[in-house]
């Protein structure tokens, strides 16, 4: 599968053309590549950035390895292998393969479990082999990881240490090394971590708990997500392919209650999870501020990984629609337009405009400022790289009977069925700003398929479809047309995008009495770029009597501009405040902060209800 | 003066009765005392807790020094003498005196200024040395400080090192030691450590920047209160001592401003200060989320000391009227009622109960349960102790005209004026429970006087006042009353504390369609003890077509309850759920969390407003 422009496609390339550079560079103008060299005793000096900058190199080189998939790059081939060799030249005799651990003058080897991140590391190892053997090649990477899962096996295995890592990772890995491999041992070690977790075995801090860790209930038992958002949902995405592969019903069913019930109160409408900043920890149901929003761009990365999961073992679309929801709004927003500097944190709400550029050198977590380039614990950018490398394996998959159409791009589908027919279809869209999508047959096939198409919850009760100009009914969350598809034919979707205002549950406290704005699958913003000079996001009411109009680049919406800040206790009399109206664009989310400093919001205080 | 019966006068018994006992007992357990014999080597072991606990130690010798003036305690006594010999022997001979640092094995003198917090414990030590002096008593700790702040002034004045403590106190202490002891050099000390604040002179990390430290901008440059929250009102409290006593106009008017801005715009209902859990901070202007409200115990008592400078200063009744608020509901709201336990965080809004009984050893923040004991970080509850212990010294005033009362509760005031004259008042009062105060002459005076009585803003349009039966109009925000007052006269106060409806500014997000209920100056809460078996405060709202009834201990309201929460994805049309009809309780918001664990909300969801 193929993306061809479109949003997807555009994507798709600056991440091959800009976003796998920029980390490369990044990572060997501070050295955390020369790391290894150090490692290796090849090179000198201290050991450069925490002690986890490993898992950054790693996650570049999956990017790398899905990206040559796709193209012929000489340099990236270059740089892919220059990597590769690096690496191994760093792993010792017995598979155990880390630049911050277990050499003279570093903490010996798995003396830090709970913040070392050790088998983290080796976890994003593991998946960048993993993207190697998945794209073909059985070479000197998928052997490097063979060597250090082999040495997981034997130091955590059933005859090793009854020990987990306090940031989970290593266990989807594992489970997705042995699909790779067909070793089941590495299914039986992911098994173990998962199974292991939720005991209290790791130690606590006065400000980490068990529960931070994933560590005070075991995830079988668990109803909802909590704790660190992205350990939480990497743990979670482990556990599911320990469940799917082991036949495990009973944690599957967990896990998936812990999807619906985190998914109905514990996310943001742009698909983000985390509410707190402290600790990046999930809050209580419901508690969604929008205004210390951390939804933070790994924890996206994290959500759809389990909902690819689960979406791979059910085929519901509820799963597809969240992975298109958080790719759009919760993922896209984190890099710049020009793939230069991310987001870590995903506000919702930006009271005060940050002061001038994006900050130089390494950050925090780029919250005062238009994004950064790069971070001390940067595993924002890397992790952007590697899920923009793979979005082609997002979009479809094919059962016995035909191709399943989970998103939608400009693309082309091509596969062979377990039966040996050859089934392939271009798809032709400018979704998600245009509502048309048109999906044409490439290749005849004798007999009947099947073409399985989403219809986005948004988009249940306007949706249209047609075969050859006839409309095909829709009845739920998916279209099927069965037919002995012919390059004559044609199927055509309609998504109709008119901006809609949505509303927030009841129980959201944090915005009540606001409104957001969504086109088809993008959260729309208010951005102060778009007000008359001098007003902020914060001086305006939105008018909710007529609906939105289209805008020219996502919404137009009637406001009302607000007098500003009193110097007056601000608890006492109700006020409604009369506002000055005026029409303003709301813009795609994801876009936002392109434009110099400026104030935004996604939920609009309504003008009627004060 | 003296404070007898009442809410005031029952929570400084409680205060004298317990709560000196409870700290003075877990401290003695911990080694938080011993640790100055270990520092003078007379006693053994390693240093207990972390390097600032001193502080907490010299806190409860203020509070003990305040209570000592009150009355006569044998125990209390020699507590008092046990804790000042102990402490002067680990004084070293040049003055300085820390337990934590410049020992063999310790890090050395102001080695880590900007964490080690020496200069706050010295501030302490020298604040508790100033309530010894203020209650007659120039002996041996007022000695103690004296070399302290001797030695501080070489090394920190205009011929020592141009540094700072990363966490302001010492300033305050010292403007309040110099008033104390006619020593000019330890406001010049003091103003100096001010007017080197806010040039980026402390060591910044990843996560605490200049703003964390209040030197990002010299106070007198600065708009609003910002960073760390109690650094910040410790700061403006010293920094207003320096201006007041050093005529220092243009620093008093940047305090003045700070003050306004921060209260129209970073205050909670309850007079809480800092809303973000991660840095302690405050927030933006009007992110004050009533879920995550930081609102920390100190904090408050920090707001306390720099409005009561304000107060004297200006005699704006502004001032008194947050000093109110903030210690009925920001303050009072830490101790659990029986004294034996606080909150370090103060939040207005607890959506799930905490499990079981207080934390039964040394707590995080206490966040998830009912209150702790002790602390890590144990702050609050001396600081508590020493506020309470020092209530008596904020309810009045007197100048060359009269008394000011600013604080309603029964009590003796007894005073002579600069002119010789006595002027003495019994206030007879069942406020803020009840709305009448009933102010006596209990001795005559010759010529007028004036006796100044504070109209809380709230009751601007309600209050009325009578002398011997006869009106009183009432204009401002303080009723004068000029007599040659006798003992068969009477003032009658009414502050009309029927429960009202309070609303947010419509900038503050969080609290948007919700309305709190106070009753005068208590802030009051819905607990979910007060609703029926299982529901719990998320699931009501409150209809505000008819005013709140009076109740049995705040108000009565009518409320509606809604179904439990569903599991569908939160987000999409506008929802206005039923629900059924319901009267309930309001309590006093500082009484909450005292009869086991539960939900509750200070704003409530307005049933009309979706």
């Amino acid at each position: 599968m193929r993306l061809q422009d479109g949003l997807w496609g555009e994507i798709h390339q600056l991440n091959a053309e800009v976003i796998l550079d920029h980390c490369h560079s990044w990572m060997s103008r501070i050295g955390w590549i020369d790391n290894f060299d150090r490692a290796a005793g090849t090179a000198d000096g201290e050991h450069a950035g925490i002690e986890f900058v490993d898992s950054e190199v790693y996650k570049l080189l999956e990017a790398m390895a899905w990206e040559l998939s796709t193209r012929s790059d000489d340099v990236l081939e270059s740089r892919y292998r220059d990597l590769v060799r690096r690496i191994g030249a760093a792993q010792e005799p017995d598979g155990y393969l880390h630049t911050s651990f277990g050499r003279e003058g570093q903490p010996a080897r798995y003396s830090d479990l709970e913040w070392g991140h050790e088998l983290y590391c080796f976890g994003h190892l593991i998946q960048a082999a993993v993207a190697r053997l998945r794209t073909g090649h059985d070479d000197e990477l998928p052997g490097i990881a063979r060597r250090v899962a082999d040495h997981l096996y034997r130091e955590f295995g059933p005859e090793g240490r009854p020990a987990i890592c306090g940031h989970p990772e290593v266990e989807m890995a594992l489970a997705e090394f042995a699909r790779a491999t067909g070793d089941d041992r590495y299914l039986e070690l992911a098994a173990l971590l998962v199974d292991r977790r939720g005991h209290g075995m790791l130690k606590t801090t006065l400000f980490h708990g068990h529960d931070y860790f994933l560590d005070d209930l075991p995830v079988r038992d668990a109803a909802v997500l909590r704790g660190h958002a992205v350990r939480a949902l990497y743990l979670s995405a482990g556990a599911a392919d320990v469940a799917i592969d082991g036949d495990d019903d009973e944690l599957l069913d967990a896990i998936t209650t812990q999807w619906a019930n985190t998914v109905a109160r514990r996310t943001y409408i742009t698909g983000g999870m985390g509410s707190h900043h402290q600790n990046e920890e999930f809050g209580d149901d419901y508690e969604l501020p929008a205004d210390r929003a951390y939804a933070e761009t790994c924890a996206s990365i994290g959500s759809v990984m389990l909902s690819w999961r689960l979406l791979l073992r059910t085929g519901e679309p509820k799963y597809a629609d969240l992975i298109e929801r958080t790719l759009l709004n919760g993922i896209l927003v984190s890099p710049r337009e020009d793939g230069r500097a991310f987001y870590y944190a995903n506000t919702l709400h930006q009271r005060t405009a940050g002061t001038g550029e994006s900050e130089p050198g390494l950050s925090e977590r780029a919250e005062a400022t238009l994004r950064a380039p790069w971070f001390e614990v940067s595993c924002c950018p890397t992790n952007i790289a590697r899920t923009l490398a793979s979005l082609p394996g997002y979009v479809a998959t094919s059962d016995d009977d035909g191709i399943q159409v989970h998103q939608y791009a400009p693309m082309q589908l091509d596969t062979t069925l377990p039966d040996g027919r050859r089934v392939a279809f271009r798809v032709s869209t400018g979704y998600p700003f245009d509502e048309r999508i048109t999906i044409v047959p490439t290749h005849d096939v004798g007999s009947p398929t099947t073409l399985t198409l989403r219809i986005p919850a948004w988009a249940a009760r306007t949706a249209t479809a047609t075969f050859n100009g006839q409309a095909v009914p829709i009845t739920g969350a998916t279209v099927a047309i069965t037919r002995a598809f012919r390059t004559t034919d044609a199927v055509e979707l309609v998504l109709p995008l008119e901006p809609r205002f949505t509303w927030p549950h009841p129980s959201v406290d944090a915005v009540r009495g606001q409104v957001a704005v969504e086109s088809g699958p993008l959260v729309l913003a208010l951005e102060d770029v778009d007000l008359p000079e001098g007003v902020t996001v914060d001086r305006v009411t939105i008018d909710t009597a007529s609906a939105p109009a289209t805008g020219s680049d996502g919404a137009r919406v009637r406001l009302r501009i607000h007098p500003s800040q009193s110097a007056a206790w601000p608890f006492g009399d109700l006020e409604r405040p009369a506002g000055e109206p005026l029409q303003a664009d709301l813009i795609p989310y994801f876009r936002w902060a392109n434009r110099g400093p400026s104030t935004m919001r996604v939920w609009i205080p309504v003008s009627d209800l004060g």
